[in-house]
């Protein structure tokens, strides 16, 4: 059982393997080994673990052996469809160890391979990995991880090997995707709206170098506006003083048709206008952008 | 002539004339008259310059009134339409004076109203206004303006009462339109993604105060990708090394599924993805982020 090796679980001496030498695996592998974890590795395809045992890694032959080898098997694959086909071929050796599956999924799928890890007598932990291959391991890194408490409590000096910035974000399996989904849903829309906003103004001879400069003052005033719109949908109401969703949807309307005249595409636009004028239309005109989460919803 | 006045043009003695007192039109006034401006107002509808000419604002009673009072007319309404209504009973007034459009609206419009004023051999800058009003007149105040150069010069430090960055970013009159719809683009994405984010979140039961802090983590990693994004633009190749436009394609279709799964309003992920897998079709699975711009132009 986890709590037979007690009293290593904290400590560096902690033996941990690594199933999955894709760029992240390999990252994680190597982080564990600076921290001082014996540590196994094993991939599906041979080739990719020579830097890894040249700096001190076992290099396993099977999954089977990889696991018998270790404590702590962590597991970070393409998604959890290949993660679910490796699982099942060490679900014999999984129990008494903790796994930590740090593939990047839905929070169904999530939720799925926990449930398939305690039908087979298996401790788990789900993790989201939110930062790039080079931050890996460095004190900034943030990891949110979900499942038990107390199995992460145990195992937080070790996942701090990892990544310095760890979270516990509850017991929930599936949380650790939602938190991991939820931070890559607002990502992606700023990230939409930045390439789009560098072809808008392309359209009309402005180098993106003169614009970036002032796309960073955009940036620079987000943080009180997530800190003001959690307040807000946490409050469930919308005071609007300071800018109003009527005025804000007009703005957009003006963004969408400037965008329309240079032949982009603008269905990242359209959808955001139409979320404002349907808030505008339930009654929230004179409330701040807030309140478009309350026509988020599909009726 | 605007050249008529030069020696005035630059102290806060110009004589200035604000047309329209919205809410931005009379922190605009404000603005001036802190600075020393003599400073006339005029509304279309009476009863909103009780304030401002207790502080010292001189009340026209008409437009054309206002406008006879100074050197320099800044007119601020809901939009063109209304800017050009009123701008026309004055046309008579304007010339040897400058006109400051501050009207936030298409860049095609500012165009169009910039050639009604040459027709009318009237000067004018084109301008935006990128603060909200409590903002006017601090000196993080960014405005952008379009027009000639040598008379934006000439009329800088009276400006900078308004807002302490003003930008010059072209002599197209259009310009100041097109940078502010461009940073408009980028924040309504951003906008969009994160009302979307606490939404998603919240249909597993995380409130939104307890994402917030890690949102802004998102909002960190901003400059430097903005910064890369632009320099990736500007040199039509997108180097994809630190994170590939085919991972991320299958990153965004997972927040996708995940939004889908709880009901949510899913167009702005669809419109993202979609880019996503276009680019990708067109031969940039292995490049960055950065190279939906290659597909960003409707066919």
């Amino acid at each position: 059982m986890v709590g037979m090796t007690n009293d290593l679980a904290n400590t560096a001496t902690t033996p941990v393997s690594v199933l999955g030498l894709g760029a992240m695996g390999q990252a994680l592998a190597a982080a564990f080994l600076r921290a001082g974890h014996p540590t196994t590795v094993w991939n599906r395809t041979p080739g990719k673990d020579g830097e890894l045992t040249a700096r001190g890694a076992v290099r396993a032959t099977t999954a089977q052996e990889a696991v018998k080898a270790a404590e702590l098997v962590v597991i970070c694959v393409v998604d959890y469809a290949a993660a679910r086909a490796i699982m099942e071929t060490v679900a014999g050796e999984l129990p008494g160890r903790l796994l930590v599956n740090l593939t990047s999924d839905t929070p169904e799928r999530a939720r799925a391979a926990a449930d398939w890890a305690q039908q087979h007598g298996i401790e788990c932990l789900n993790g989201s990995i939110m930062v790039p291959v080079p931050v890996i391991g460095s004190p900034e890194a943030l990891f949110f991880y979900s499942g038990p408490r107390a199995v992460y409590d145990k195992y937080e000096t070790a996942l701090k090997a990892l990544g310095g910035r760890p979270a516990h974000v509850g017991e929930d399996h599936g949380l650790a995707a939602v938190y991991d989904m939820a931070l890559l849903d607002y990502f992606y829309g700023a990230m939409g709206g930045l390439v789009h906003a560098f072809a808008l103004a392309g359209a009309d001879g402005v180098r993106a170098g003169d614009l970036a400069p002032y796309l960073d003052t955009i940036t620079a005033i987000m943080p009180p506006i997530v800190a003001g719109t959690a307040q807000d949908i946490d409050a469930g109401h919308y005071p609007g003083e300071a800018a109003n969703l009527a005025m804000m949807a007009a703005g957009s309307g003006h963004v969408l048709e400037t965008a329309e005249h240079r032949g982009l595409d603008v269905g990242v636009l359209r959808s955001v206008k139409a979320l404002a004028d349907r808030a505008v239309a339930r009654g929230h005109g004179a409330d701040s952008w807030a309140s478009i989460f309350e026509v988020l919803h599909k009726p």
